[in-house]
C-alpha cells in the first residue's frame, strides 16, 4: 500500500492547499490565480447566449415583476476593479503594537454604489459593497453593471425572489442574472415580504465563484421591520479572509470589512444608553466566532445570554444590547490564529 | 530552538495530512489505507471472546429487553462491500457545466436493507444506509449482520438504549454489539421513548472507526411524533466527504448521500403548497452549513428565521417550511471549497 | 502568474502550518517555540511603565471599585510553570485499548489556587486552572500573581468589568491588568451582576496570547443563580489541544482538561436520578462538538433536544438533564480525528 508521496499528494487536500477545482483548473490556496484570465475559458450559457442573440434586454425579460406591493427601493451598483486595495492602510497591528511587515496591497474587486442611472459614484468601490437596505413590504431593485473582465453577479440571502433573480450560475440552466458579462447590466428584483426581516448578506455567485467574492465582491443586506424600534448605534462587520489565491501575497489576512488589524478594521463607537446592534456575517472558507469584551447579549430567537457565538460561511446574526459599559474594548474572532492575523477591531464606548 | 523541519514534521498536523492514529498506525488523510488489512491486527475484546467461547448468541445475551411498550419495528441490515461505488455516476458537475476528470470509483462499504430474516435484499447496498424510522413509543430492533473483513457496528444517535446496545467499541470494556465480526449477527434493541422524537443519524462506531464510516457506513434515523402532521415532501441529505485515506483517489470529494455534484447528489422535488422537510446531517471531519437558495425556514426550538445553518460532525437538523417558490434552486454547503468539490444539489419546485 | 512554490509558500497558511505571527516572529503549528524567550522582546506598554515609575500598586490604582453590592468572593491565583505535565499519565488510550507511544510530557503553564494572601497552595498548578465560582450579586476579586518568564493575564468571559479589568493586552493602550510581569501582582475586580449567570471561561489574553493559553492558562468560570436548584452532579470539561508549537512534541494531542484519551481525561460519575450538568467549553484553534452516548438534553434557551452540539473557540455551554440511563458511556468530540487523538472520556452512571 505504501509508496512515496508525490508533491501533488503532499499538497492535495492538505487542509486547504488545494482550494478547489474551478473552470477545469486546480486552485491552490497559497498561489495567486488570475481570475479574469481563468474566466476567459468559460462558455456563455445557452439562455444567456439566446437572450443576447435576440437582442433582449435581460432586465426586461425577467419572468416575475415585484409583487410585494410596497414602494420600490432602487440601487445602482457596479462591480469594478480596485487597482490597489490596502488591507492594512495604517501599516500597524494596534492590538500587538507592531508594524505589519510585507506587502499589504493587491488588485481587488469591489461593488460600488451610484446615483440613479449610474449618473455619479456615491463613493469609491469598497470592500464590502454598499449596504442594501429595505423595509418589510418593499421591492428592492438592484441595477447591476459589471465592469470586470470576468462574469459576476449579485446573489442575496434571506430576501424573496424568483429563481431567475437569484444571481447564481447554474451551468446550462443559467439565467441572464447568473452570468453578467463585462459592460452588461442586469436588474435584480427582490421582495422584502413579511418574514424576511433581519440581517442577511449578498455576494457574487457567478461562474468564477468564490474567487471574485474572495477579492471583495460581497456586502450586507438589512431588512428592517418598521414596527420595531431602530438601534441608535449600528455596525456592520463582515468576517472574511484574503488568501494568497486571490491576492498573490504570500500570507493570509483575516479581515473585517476588507481590512486587517484594529485601527484598520472598523472602529465602532457608541455611548452609554445606546440601543446597539452589531450586524455580523462570515464569508470565506472558515468558521469564525464573534466575541466582544465586557459585553453580553441575548441571541435572536432563543434569548440565551452569550458573549461569543459561532458563524459559518454565509451565516449572519444580530448582536443587540443596551450599552452600559464605557471604555476601550476589543471585538474579535475567537479563533486565535484568525485573531492574530488581523480579525479584531476596537469598540469605543463613551 | 530552531532546527530543520523533517518530512514527518512537515506533514504532522498540517491541518489534516495526519488524520489520526488507528490500530497503532498513523493514517494520512491523503493516502489510501486498507481498512480490512489494518483490522487484522485488532484483538478481540475479552467480553466478545467470552461470549463466543460460551457459545452465546450475543443477540439473546443482551442485558435489557425493550420496555418502550409500543410495537416493535424490525430491520434486517447487512454491512457489505460495494465493489465499485461511483461518486459521480453521470460524470458531470452540473453547477459548473463541466466534466469531472479523473477516477471517481472506489471500493466502498454500505449498509444494505433486507426483508425479514435476511430472506432477500430490498435493494443494493447504498451510501448512506437505509432510513431507520420509528414512531414515539416504538421499540426498534436492528438485526445487524457483518459481511466485511473488519469488525463494524451500528451506533445510533438520539434514541434510548442500554450501554451494551450503543454499538461502540470501548477497548477492553467492549460489549458484543461494539465489535461485530465478519459473518456474525447482532441484534440491536433501541427504544423510541417520549423525548426522542426528531431527526438523528446512525453510523459505525467499531474499532476501525472512522474508516468504515468514511467508506460509507452511516445513515439517517427518524423518530416521528404521531401527534404531529407529516411533511408532504421530505428529503434526507447526509453531508460528508470521501477522502483519499479511504478511497485511494488522489483528491477529496465533498458529497451529499455518497455522491458529488448536482445531478449526482439528490435532486429533491416538491410542489408549491407542500409541507417540506429537509432532514440534514453531517458526518465527516469538517464543519458544514446547509443553505437553500430562495427559501427561509424557522429553526427548530427557537424559531429564528434562517437560510443557512452550521452543522458539525454528528449534528442533524430539520429545515421545515411551506413551499411557496417554484423554480430550479440549489441547496448546498456554503463552505466555498466544499461547494466546489461537489457538495451541492438541485431542488426543483413545481 | 505561475512560478515554483517555495518552502515558505508550501508552509504558509497550509491550513495551520503557520499558526500566526507573534511578537514579530512567524509561528509554525508544528514546531516548538520558547514563549519566555520570545516574550523577552516585547516592550512594556506606556501605562504599565508609568504605573511602575510612579510606584503605584496597580491593584489599588484601578479606576473602578466593585459596585455589585453583594459579598466579595476572593481568589488568590498564581500563574506558574509546570515542569513536566503529562498529557497521558496512565500511558493508555482506553477507547482503543492501546498504549500511547512517544513522548507525552512537556513544560506547561498552569494557574494555581492559593489560600488568602498566597499563604499556601490549595493544590498543584493545574490544567485547566481552578474553578472561579460566584453567585449573582457577588463581586469577584482575583488576586493574580505571575511567576512565569512572560507577561500573562486573566481575561474572563461573561462577567461584568470595567475595561481596565479585562486582562487584555491592547498594544499602547494596555492597562496594568493586561500585562502582568514576572513576580508582579494584579487584583482583578469583576461583578456578577444580574444577567451574567451561566457558565463561562477565563484565559490568558496577554501579549503572548495564544501561546500561554496553549500551554495551559485557561479555566472555567461559573456564575450561579441562587434562586435556581443546583445540579446534584456536575462536571467541567474544557476541550482544547496541545500543539507542537507549545509542547515541542512531534504530534498534536486533542484534550479534555489537559489530558488525552479516556482514563486520563475526566471520568465523570453520577447515579440514576441525579440532576446532571456538564459544563463544556472549547479553547483552541478548532471547532469541536460535545456528544454523550445514550443521553439527550435540551439546549439552554430554545429547549431543542440534542445529543451533539457544536462549540467554537471561546464558546461555553451547559448540558443539563436528569440521569435515567446507567452504564459505561463515552462523551467525546464528534470530529473524528479529534476523537481519535484523545478527545474522549468515560461517563459512568450507577
Amino acid at each position: 500500500m505504501k509508496r512515496p508521496l508525490g508533491r501533488r499528494e503532499l499538497l492535495a487536500d492538505a487542509g486547504g492547499l488545494v482550494l478547489c477545482t474551478l473552470a477545469g483548473q486546480e486552485l491552490l490556496r497559497d498561489r495567486g490565480t488570475d481570475v479574469e484570465e481563468l474566466a476567459a475559458g468559460v462558455e456563455i450559457p445557452p439562455k444567456v447566449r439566446a437572450a443576447q442573440a435576440e437582442g433582449l434586454d435581460p432586465a426586461t425579460s425577467r419572468t416575475m415583476l415585484a409583487a410585494a406591493g410596497g414602494p420600490a427601493r432602487e440601487y445602482w451598483i457596479r462591480a469594478e476593479p480596485i487597482k490597489s486595495w490596502d488591507v492594512v492602510p495604517n501599516g500597524r497591528d494596534a492590538m500587538m503594537g507592531k508594524k505589519v511587515k510585507g506587502k499589504t496591497t493587491f488588485a481587488a474587486f469591489g461593488y460600488r454604489a451610484y446615483s440613479a442611472n449610474f449618473a455619479e459614484a456615491l463613493g469609491p468601490a469598497s470592500i464590502p459593497g454598499p449596504l442594501i437596505e429595505a423595509e418589510v413590504g418593499d421591492t428592492v431593485i438592484v441595477h447591476f453593471q459589471n465592469k470586470l473582465g470576468a462574469p459576476v453577479t449579485i446573489h442575496p440571502h434571506g430576501i424573496t425572489y424568483s429563481d431567475d433573480m437569484d444571481g447564481a450560475y447554474k451551468g446550462k440552466f443559467t439565467d441572464p442574472g447568473g452570468f453578467v458579462q463585462k459592460n452588461e447590466t442586469f436588474d435584480y428584483v427582490w421582495e422584502a415580504v413579511e418574514g424576511t426581516q433581519g440581517f442577511w448578506v449578498y455576494h457574487d455567485h457567478g461562474p468564477m465563484d468564490p474567487l471574485p467574492l474572495y477579492k471583495g465582491l460581497f456586502g450586507p443586506l438589512l431588512i428592517r421591520d418598521p414596527s420595531e424600534p431602530r438601534p441608535t448605534a449600528e455596525f456592520f462587520c463582515g468576517f472574511h479572509s484574503f488568501l494568497p489565491v486571490t491576492t498573490g501575497i504570500d500570507r493570509a489576512f483575516y479581515c473585517i470589512n476588507g481590512r486587517a488589524y484594529a485601527g484598520n478594521t472598523p472602529t465602532c463607537k457608541s455611548k452609554v444608553g445606546d440601543d446597539v446592534a452589531f450586524y455580523v456575517y462570515a464569508l470565506d472558507d472558515d468558521f469564525h466566532t464573534f466575541h466582544i469584551h465586557g459585553h453580553r447579549w441575548r441571541t435572536e430567537g432563543d434569548g440565551r445570554v452569550v458573549d461569543n457565538v459561532p458563524l459559518g460561511p454565509g451565516d449572519s446574526l444580530t448582536a443587540r444590547f443596551t450599552e452600559d459599559n464605557p471604555g476601550r474594548w476589543f471585538y474579535h474572532c475567537h479563533v486565535f490564529s484568525h485573531l492574530h492575523e488581523g480579525m479584531n477591531g476596537w469598540y469605543l464606548v463613551d
